[in-house]
């Protein structure tokens, strides 16, 4: 089989979802990319995570999308996943999910401000949620033009995706992303953490308002900036 | 002992509610019917779950509602099972519960508004709210009734029973159904995390909109309709 | 040791607090009364769960409340359990916990209202909230004026507390009871539940209304009417 | 290895973290303090949980901050448990955690408001939100100035640190304190139940009334006053 090492690497990935209770039956998929052979590792549709498998993963071609191997039809969310690779190229893994407090938030069509330093430790500025799609859009290629879409909501406000390795699609749900696919998943379970919390924060006082700048740019600098002492520097 | 294949499948459904965190005490009961012999498996009353063995289960006639096999009395819902089997040819197998959200929707006496893809999935368009039963109804039969009152709303509102497996009665709780009692289950799980994101989604944001009608035949067609491309075509 | 098989139910009966989540550290308390020899069973205070054995359980008699037999002091509200045993000739054993959404509607002062069938299956109208003590009352006994304000809740209000196996203290937590000390704690659980419900159906709906006279009477009563038909007749 | 007893209670404390679900990852940390010394043992910055042992843990000096011993860099909190075991001399553990029922009150910027008995029960009063730094403090020191704040908060509002054991930095989460590393832990589960339950009592009734405070003192001192007559005398 091809691509052993990265095919590993996206099956745990796949399986922590279940485990960190991110999904429900079959709702989510992660992916990874081998950048030199330009091909993509990704979960099938509709295949249950219990009987998930290292050779059920399903490689396809990230120009084309074509499968280059695997028995199996890959996720129907592939398209999205190849369109966010090729616009940004610091992409190593992406995901997504129906996690509960990330879909309201997609549902409710609005950003998740950045109301803290859970939040500014990982994302650095609100979550932003991307536009409905066109009923030309949808028609022409629904899960390319989402991708297309993401892609144009990061260019529109000029948003840097390694800084803010999250999106929320208005009424759908979230995509994250990271260096590589456990990282990406990583981001998903903290995503659904920080809109827990952005959720409760309204339930106690709804016109709550964002961090100061000042602490978000403090906390996100100093996990991730030049001079980061957060960890052990490895 | 009459109908095992089906007595099988009645009871791992009934003991998927439990699993699945759908039920609190006896508070849930799934049926499945066999059409050929227009006979239904039903769960008996007021048994713990942890108790219910294949053999516990009650086998009641679908035209009389009289008990054919088992020594138990069957589900005090089963009239309402029975309604929804005569009034709707598709169905294979019924779930009553109380899950807590969908409870909330039902105590609040709305339709669940189908505010994104994951409903959109598996629900075609919002899940109706039935009306209460007059006093009148309550006192000629009350669980036929329920299932009187579930099949007027469907017919009132011209819905496709297949297309809309759930309905949410009026200060009561959910009933949902499929092909079979493991999908009427599955939509019963499906029902209850859409209506928790429902309400999450009115947490974020009390005044949020449905999802935009063209999404919603989008995500419902692309997993059920004639060209669905979900899955692996199984 | 005395009142052995009492005394077995007793510690079956706390032990399920946590077993059902109702309980975090030492926050809840269950007793079982021998009506016969005026003695009372109760969880000592302040012990961990995970510690607790049969023989910490302490005697206390029903009208002194005095320490009939046992090393260790009992539960800091053994007073209020003495009272409501005293004016409700019909309990067996009451449950004290500080279950969490139970005290959300006691901490917010008012009355759970009966949304649904889930709350009428169970409990015969809305759960009482018991007024505040005052400082006359906080001085001169806390946990005696406690069950005393509780009794008084139950007469001005013509409740009978068998159909309404329940009540919440302003500012404090709830009380159940039931025929033996398992029902008390099954009320508990219900209870908590009920209280989880009605907690949603305000968030999906602020302004929701109670359920129809007619139908908590029909769900109360084929419960534990005459004719009561829900279960095996057991 | 340096301070094995007080070692081990840190790493014991640490771990009860996860078990009690108040982490994520790696979002907390928990020190103690052996006052004769003049040292201080945490947990190191950025390790996962599931691979801590007790010889990861740093021990700092209190007044430089210098690590004494380890290899490892210490909790990139440390400055802030400095200061607090400098101004309140009663401490002997220190935690923080984003545990997200105290983190949405931190993000409102509000205090916890002391609704009933299970918070009267540990903490006399409200649980106070310290302010936001300045540029000046951000720039200055942020770990240090976190700490300073919190001490002007006490000092400012009079508040006994014994008597008031937790805090919630405003737009950031809680940092909770004790006589030792176990019931600073145990603090910290008590408050985000606590902060729990006022997040629920909001959702019940969004003009909830804070306890009488002849409760709050009722039930705070039948725990910790000097005639204290809840649990074993222990």
């Amino acid at each position: 089989m091809m691509l052993e090492a990265l095919r590993e690497q996206v099956y745990k990935a796949n399986m922590e979802l279940p485990r960190r209770g991110l999904v429900c039956y079959t709702w989510g998929n992660v992916s990874g990319i081998d950048r030199a052979e330009g091909l993509v590792v990704i979960k099938p549709s509709g295949v249950e995570y219990e009987e998930l498998t290292p050779a059920d993963l399903v490689v396809v071609d990230l120009h084309t999308g074509a499968t280059v191997e695997g028995a199996l039809n890959p996720s129907s969310d592939t398209k999205t996943h190849l369109e966010l690779y090729k616009a940004f190229p610091a992409l190593g893994g992406v995901v997504h999910t129906h996690s509960p407090h990330a879909v309201a938030w997609a549902q409710s069509g609005e950003d998740i401000p950045c109301y803290g330093t859970t939040h500014a430790d990982y994302f650095y500025g609100p979550i932003p949620c991307a536009r409905h799609l066109t009923q030309e859009e949808l028609d022409e290629d629904y899960e390319r033009g989402t991708g297309k879409v993401i892609v144009e909501t990061f260019h529109a406000r000029k948003l840097d995706p390694v800084a803010v390795p999250a999106v929320i699609c208005h009424s759908h749900g979230p995509f994250t992303w990271g260096k590589d696919p456990a990282q990406a998943v990583y981001h998903a379970v903290v995503l659904e953490e920080v809109a827990r919390m952005a959720m409760f924060t309204r339930m106690v006082r709804p016109q709550a308002e964002a961090a100061p700048g000042r602490m978000v740019e403090k906390h996100y600098l100093r996990k991730h900036g030049r001079n980061a002492y957060y960890g052990q520097g490895r």
